[in-house]
């Protein structure tokens, strides 16, 4: 039974005149952070802004790479070579680590964001390429893995540090996948109805698919989405009834 | 009298679909490679690709930040705060570090790039905004620095280690500037005329302008262009006087 | 005395994933809409949405070319050959006349962005080449220009259609700049200020500086902020207080 | 019997700082240029430079619109809805037109570059998105497809005018699909051998598969490839033994 759990939210997604999510009023709620890195969004000032507040907050600072896809937001599948992935994601962690260090943090853990985490979840050499890249630049870092995808069995290969990661507001199919978008049910509204269904994940150390099949895995991090302010509330409730039902919150 | 020097050339200015320079052929010839960092040119697979090939062949690795404006290559003048210099120095730093790391390398030296390379040989604010973040990153690293210049101003004032540059290919004025590219002999263009014009500089410690005044200064390397067939030949010349003339050719 | 008047306001900044201001709300408040070209916002998606809501809306459609600067929107300033600028405007004055009758509407007006529309105010040389080259792809097209400016100058020298433009929301220098927004005064934060002052304007035909100078000028069309849900509230109220008024909002 | 024929390529496909192609030799050789309009290569500048010459040259001017992937070159396949694909094909036609008007030209033809193209040779639904968009902007363009693909096919069902299109250096596999770059006798390297073929293809109105199949097929338009020093020397030989076993070449 999990009794500690970390809390993370994508963040720093803004480019230039632009903004995205609810950042500021996120970070009160969080424990980590995963900050994009300035291909599929962010540019150096964003980073620099998102992970000083970071810091400021004591929430744990992430390397969020994807694709360098700016107008697709990363979100658009592009074909690449195994020694292209492996640049994009050396490339984007080192700018992270020296941004994180320069306002006072260290990134302690690394996330892939969007179509190059969904692709490694499906794809175990994928994802030991990315991964095999971020190891090389810090040993030490600990890489947030889909529950029970091939991200987390690129990882159990490699050895290194992760943390499985489940989302609060996603049902399950029986293999661990999220249930598509457009079917009813697939995304939960309400703290109230996401709440009680991962503390029975937690308890019994267990995804808990729509059917109610139980797939056992380890949870250690649960995303909470960042771009609506009524995320911003539902992650607030989320973190209350956590709390409340006895669940210490903490970073990775 | 300066009796072994650094020769230096940029690097890895493609970009995608896009090559530039002679960059195999020069690696036989510099000392120092000082590779785009991916804002005004290169992107991970360019600067992978020529950080192995100068680790390969013993070359220095330099990162070479600039503007992040890929269409105008980093030569038009962008104006930005300092926090924003300081952000777009670290970052570029910072990838370029995990990049060397990853094929075998390290990032010894920095040498700014076209328009803020410029802005700062002329402000002194604003090149120590650059070269603080820079030795944020690494304390150790060596900065390039245009000699005589604000550039050089800056790091005496910050103290850390650094290398003065003169052009191989340039006029100088009596204030050690460069003579404008539109008048006569502002740029030399064979190798028989630039080396003993090099040597002299060498031998008295000291820019020689122009005019034949004689503007102290520290000599540790040379820039040669790269970015012609042209360039390369007289490279290759220049190597060959110097070197014929009892100077030893070694990176920094 | 203007009975009848134009409001115009910035449109379709959006990029890629991003959103910029309050198109939809606004497009119920203004008659013509100044349209981003994918160079500094905008891309052709955004576009295409923008122009058919203003043709459902009924609002004027423009064309608002700005510097290639997705990152700094088209706010810093590059500079530029005349025949770069001629380039820059026909391109995406070209791109958005097809845009527009892909839609069902066409493009009526012109009005240039940002740093390029700063410096064109203070250069006649530059405006008179980005409106050549805005004429010679439709003779027939309306140049907003800022009113009493090196804009203005540039199109009556060159006789095509134009429209003079005033600020809603800034307070006038005597010679027709607007007060530098770091000083008191210098925007206004309510229609209840603003529409008296815009009034007056509009009954003398002419700008009326904050120290009360008066400074001929056509007044077409006032410029109505986009950005904030207040510029929204500020919008509709300044429409109400003008129409109570008996001026007749009309497009160009 | 085809007795005159179009010779085309690709051309304009240099971006800021970098070059590609040797456009000014080939220029000589080609009778219509498709020409990059600002998305997978190409900007203002380049295209006006290109689309002059051109016109200096009484070589007929095209569009040639790709993914806005300026790092991949247009090369990835990008997913993309209908009024996606639509956009960006009007967009880039538009800006071409606007561009082509402007230095005396006028946009005759559109081409498909790169991945789009390819896509579109295997998609009929998307071909007839794209060639709609098209034909919507100008409704007499002149849309050369991949002769013998669902890029005909579509044109057909559309009705506009198109131009059959063959390759000069490419073996064809029985279905009209080119064979595989990695097969033996894939690519044909001199224009001795790529000669006979092509004139045998004209004589049969066919494309002639690699097997000896025959496959009828309108050839209007022969494209030659234009990246390397070798492709002007091949093209600039195609020419010549075209000329001289009679074929009179002359632009769409």
């Amino acid at each position: 039974m999990v009794t500690k759990v970390d809390l993370n939210s994508d963040m720093g997604e803004g480019f230039g005149p632009w903004t995205m999510g609810e950042d500021v009023a996120l970070l009160d709620v969080i424990t980590s952070a995963n900050i994009a890195c300035g291909m599929h969004a962010g540019d150096p000032d964003v980073m620099a802004r998102t992970m000083k507040m970071a810091v400021e907050k004591g929430v744990g600072i992430g390397a969020h790479p994807g694709f360098d896809d700016l107008r697709g937001f990363g979100r658009r599948r592009l074909p690449r070579t195994a020694s292209e992935l492996s640049n994009l994601v050396t490339y984007q962690l080192g700018a992270a680590q020296a941004m994180a260090r320069a306002v006072g943090g260290h990134v302690r853990h690394l996330k892939l964001h969007g179509a190059l985490a969904n692709m490694c979840s499906e794809d175990r050499d994928m994802a030991l390429t990315c991964y095999r890249a971020a190891l090389a630049v810090d040993p030490d870092i600990v890489v947030m893995v889909l529950a029970g995808t091939q991200q987390q069995a690129a990882m159990e290969e490699l050895g290194g540090n992760w943390a499985g990661e489940i989302f609060a507001d996603r049902a399950y199919n029986d293999d661990a996948t999220l249930v598509d978008r457009s079917l009813p049910g697939a995304v939960l509204h309400d703290a109230a109805t996401a709440a009680p269904r991962i503390l029975r994940m937690l308890e019994e150390d267990a995804i808990i698919a729509e059917s109610g099949t139980r797939i056992a895995a380890r949870i250690d991090t649960i995303c909470l989405h960042s771009d609506t302010p009524e995320a911003v509330a539902m992650a607030r409730e989320l973190r209350r009834l956590l709390t409340e039902a006895g669940v210490t919150l903490q970073k990775l």
